[in-house]
């Protein structure tokens, strides 16, 4: 099966103990893409500047990752810069140009119409939405947000919630959005507005999926939390939010069919994508991954939390 | 098998989100021997006041805890005041009182030097380490401590380290011991001071079992990692910490053989009483359970967390 993807394209200056990096290539869609090529095919629509090249377009090209609807525009590329030196679970943003990506207007090409899979990555929810609502034959609808869109774009944001069946966001984002310091609380809150999954990423502590429960469900769509592996050395968090959503939406829509079964492996998938993401910089370890070296990682997970 | 565990008896005044209770039976000693006491027969050594009566006794009685050790001295019994209203993690003390406890001088009773496993609940290291070398015996040592006496007597405590098999700290007590803000790291730095295996309590997180690694050890030795029950209302979670070591520490001597397995189902039990712990204020949910919901959320927690 197939995921378009929506969302930034860039290019990121990162400083965290480990050391600095330059310009590297970044953005939640390139992450995403990245980490749920492994499992299907992904095609992306972002936008990039006249900075954005061959080498850049080739990172892409190696993970067979469709850029067709990466579009070029006069001007230069999204550029974040930030830190992780006093704490590696949050960045401090030194510098945010939107450049091309102030104008953005996703385009969506006719070769992308009959992906199966959605996922709108974090971006102006008035965008998220529109990318939805010109893509109804999709099977299913994932997407991220962030406190931004929550604190000072709420009903944009809620207005793009009702159009979702997966949301993906970490323990504060839930708390906020749901107006609960109680997590459980806070999560049936947040799928009372649309989305009846909910993933919760809780960084270094790993993830829980929440179930909106209908008169139907049954014991198989109870909570399930998934681990993240203890590391020893974290280099550089950046996109690991966004490289856990991509195995977990890429590894769902490799599935013929969506079980509970499926939800439980995607979770395991996106927090094994996630703890390769922050193994090194940039989307440095990402492209040098292979589906063994996931698979691998995958039964340590297991072995990590499973009883026998 | 038996659990002698030394530590404090005291009473609890607690306000949280969902109200308020004066003087509950309360100390570390308390809710470890309740949770441990659905495991194996556990010990008590203890100082109380003259404010300590037949009632407070009845509670460790109905759970057949051996009240031997529990010293009656004159003056109060240790009273300590706090609050968890802005945050549900951390207390806010209002006042300590140790009272009888300033001059807890621990006395063993013949009856308990036959004991297999010993527990040194967060007390003075220097009474921690006096118990621990009046009972040679015993097979297995665990302990707690907390950032008072690492910070303020440090030099104390890792003499009381040496002679540690177990310690059971939080995410913050292991990373200020260690000197390391990585988890993993501060856990190698901690287990480099005596005690071979470390348990990390992360709160509604769960917990993470580091083992030291020697020589001889394989795969079985990992890391692993427990649940925490993501719940939807947190009564009271004073005594939470407590009730885990309790159910860990419980469980392990309830077993022949202390095996990778037992160890990882003795998360699995500490994770348990700590959940059950904190749904009611201070010990009233630990003195009303009984063996079957424990057995019963152990298997929620698998459900919660297992693949299949």
């Amino acid at each position: 099966m197939s995921i378009t993807v929506v969302g930034s394209v860039a290019y990121d200056s990162i400083e965290t103990p480990a050391g600095r990096r330059e310009r590297c290539l970044g953005g939640a869609a390139t992450y995403f893409a990245l980490a749920a090529s492994f499992f299907c095919d992904v095609r992306v629509i972002a936008v990039v500047g006249e900075d954005f090249g061959a080498e850049q377009e080739g990172v892409f090209r190696a993970h067979n990752v469709d850029t067709r609807g990466i579009e070029r525009a006069p001007g230069k590329s999204f550029f974040w810069e930030g830190s992780y030196l006093e704490n590696l679970n949050e960045a401090k943003t030194h510098s945010t140009e939107l450049n091309v990506f102030a104008a953005f207007e996703p385009k969506i090409p006719e070769a992308y119409r009959d992906s199966d899979f959605l996922f709108l990555a974090n971006i102006d929810p008035v965008l998220q939405r529109r990318v939805r609502e010109a893509m109804p034959g999709v099977k299913l609808v994932a997407g991220d947000t962030m406190n931004y869109w929550i604190n000072d774009h709420r009903p944009a944001l809620l207005e793009m919630l009702k159009g979702l069946d997966i949301l993906l966001i970490n323990d504060t984002e839930t708390r906020v959005l749901g107006g609960n310091k109680n997590l459980v609380q806070a999560a049936k809150a947040v799928m009372a507005m649309g989305p009846r999954v909910l993933v919760v990423k809780h960084g270094e502590y790993g993830a829980t999926l929440f179930h909106r429960s209908t008169p139907r469900s049954g014991s198989a769509e109870q909570t399930f939390r998934a681990p993240a592996l203890p590391l020893e050395e974290v280099v550089d968090p950046t996109g690991a939010g966004d490289s856990f959503a991509g195995g977990f939406f890429g590894y769902l829509a490799s599935q013929r069919e969506i079980t509970p079964g499926a939800f439980r492996r995607a979770m395991f998938y996106g927090s094994v994508m996630g703890s390769f993401a922050v193994e090194r910089f940039g989307t440095e370890r990402l492209e040098q991954l292979s589906r063994a070296q996931i698979d691998e990682r995958f039964a340590r997970f297991r072995e990590l939390t499973h009883l026998d």
